[in-house]
């Protein structure tokens, strides 16, 4: 019986074929509303990342909730999610190629609302030359203190001033995304560092003020600061994606009393025991291949005995440790995994499969999976 | 411009919109021709394991060089390599629930050989219950002392009894895979604990044979140790994986002088620089979804002065940190990599782009990637 067989049939969720990358729809529904109500209270837009997801269906849930529109991290991500339905999306890193800047204009004609960041004046210069017909929309992106993308602080008022006045470029706003702070695991910390990247963005936006060149957008933010970035009053909009899943990761970040966000893990990987022939060690068929591992191992939410441990056993197979006294697992007992970070996970399957409760409700493609580049 | 459009256009090969994943097809084609003749010199057959490339085309080349057929780890694999036209797999991982034994056995159904192991007496009992009509080839899996999947060689006569006498089930051989040798970084180690695994496979082949029970094939080994099996007189077919590859992990391991295997690194992930803000420091597009992260970090083959090193930067860019001395990295420029590990690196793309020198040969599909379940 296939996957797409068992939906509506109670029960079937946990009958999957797996490994299977599932959604918990009630919570993913709870975590969109909450992140909305967030923004609202704080006077803050949000455009979400969808570089989390990639998925169409869930952008558009998003942008249902009041998002202004989403964000993607390649080109290719936008090109999957525009071709699936969705009208509004920000590139957040540089297009620089030939070919790149060729695909970009293409898909600017295509769209209801292409924006782009650039970092650098050459590139600049070829997005105007490129952009004849329909002119492209720019956020010019700040180096938070990173040096991964962005240029720094002091030297942005020419290139901002350069987009300003390029005739086939429109200049939205800036975006800096301070990356290096999401994850630090005090609270405190977390309110120091981004509050310091805030503060010399703020001061940014005053000098370019008072050269006439105010830009109407401030992008950033993400999971790890949203709370704390809407106190600072100089980011206009978040690029929040994790608060969709809350992997392990970002549970991890959120666990001083009082700092719990409201949001809660929506998304496993489910597997299935395979081989049962030892005492207190069972294999699944989870391995390397179905999680991301930069970040240590997954996490059994459901299935298994309290205290068992799940742990990489290859490619194609994880193992769980456990203790028997309870209750032993059989062959094809399924267990439900919180995974260790949620992006790249997701980026490993080709579809959702979306329950409520125990039953499957749908299958939802992961529209933008492997597209980065 | 799309990659495909850059097919037999020269110097294609370094215009190629990216992350992308790069075979260089004149070492691929060593690679298999030295792994067949090595096979044929010392009286052993190849099932090579496809769970490396996931390609049906490099499937058909590895046959037409004398392999009998290829093994898959995952029935999803063997489902994606029969419809894309290969006919005959051996799939390494049990089966074990009913859905997944009722796929098993419309599989066996289309194929023209089948395979599939079994560690488990139920399980043996529910696959000879589910094969009517048309019989199911069997490989008893033993355990080489790893616990991941495989039946214990003390108790596995009975199991392979069962198999044999089983109305609907053949009995072809046994399966002892040790991957817990195969990368061993001392060559004498591997030796060692190869032969060891070996050692008591080969006493079960004999106890077998007294019972008039004498398996036909032994299959298993790997990369690691395909110099070393043979020797030990044991396995009748080797299932060889990455030697088509060589990613780091391999090279490391096949260090020592004199120890060298014929086999050279003939897959990269090319990847582009789209930041150059910092000095030292440049930003490219490929980051923790376009390479698999379970051992370290990509090697720079190819495109930054000598002495620079990666780093992953993120889930969407990588980082090269070198020194300017010699030469500017700048915008646009790209950079092959040798990948850590090849199998799941492979699982993260939908590509491959085929090369000779400069030249853009060839685009091929990774027709099995994602198919884990």
């Amino acid at each position: 019986m296939l996957n797409d067989d068992l939906i509506g049939i109670p029960g079937g969720r946990w009958r999957l074929q797996t490994p299977a990358l599932v959604i918990d729809l009630d919570v993913l529904e709870r975590n969109i509303a909450r992140m909305a109500d967030h923004a609202a209270r704080h006077g803050v837009n949000l455009r979400p990342h969808a570089k989390t997801h990639k998925s169409a269906e869930i952008a558009k849930r998003q942008m249902a909730a009041g998002a202004l529109g989403i964000c993607c991290a390649k080109l290719g991500e936008a090109e999957a999610l525009a071709a699936a339905g969705v009208e509004s999306i920000h590139i957040t890193s540089p297009v620089v190629t030939e070919g790149g800047i060729a695909r970009l204009m293409a898909l600017n004609g295509r769209m209801k609302e292409l924006i782009v960041v650039c970092d650098d004046a050459e590139v600049a210069a070829k997005l105007d030359a490129a952009a004849s017909g329909k002119t492209l929309d720019v956020f010019v992106d700040i180096d938070p203190g990173m040096g991964r993308t962005g240029i720094r602080p002091d030297l942005a008022p020419a290139l901002v001033e350069q987009v300003a006045r390029a005739g086939n470029l429109t200049l939205r706003g800036l975006q800096c995304y301070a990356g290096q702070v999401q994850h630090m695991e005090s609270p405190n910390q977390r309110r120091d560092a981004s509050f310091s990247a805030l503060k010399e963005l703020g001061a940014l936006r005053d000098r370019l003020k008072e050269k006439g060149l105010a830009p109407a957008i401030l992008s950033g933010g993400g999971t790890g600061t949203f709370g704390i970035d809407p106190e600072a009053r100089v980011l206009s909009e978040l690029q929040v994606g994790s608060y969709v899943f809350m992997d392990r990761q970002y549970n991890d970040v959120w666990t001083k009393p009082g700092d719990r966000p409201p949001f809660e893990t929506s998304l496993f990987v489910q597997t299935t025991v395979i081989s049962a022939n030892r005492t207190g060690l069972v294999t699944t068929d989870a391995g390397l291949k179905s999680f991301a591992t930069d970040d240590g191992v997954p996490v059994i939410a459901h299935g298994a005995p309290e205290g068992a441990a799940y742990f990489f056993f290859g490619d194609e197979q994880g193992g769980v440790i456990y203790s028997e006294e309870t209750r032993k697992l059989k062959r094809g007992d399924q267990i439900a995994c919180v995974v260790p970070h949620c992006d790249p996970t997701v980026n490993l399957y080709d579809r959702y499969h979306v329950v409520r409760g125990d039953t499957l409700e749908a299958i939802w493609p992961v529209d933008a999976r492997g597209r980065s580049a």
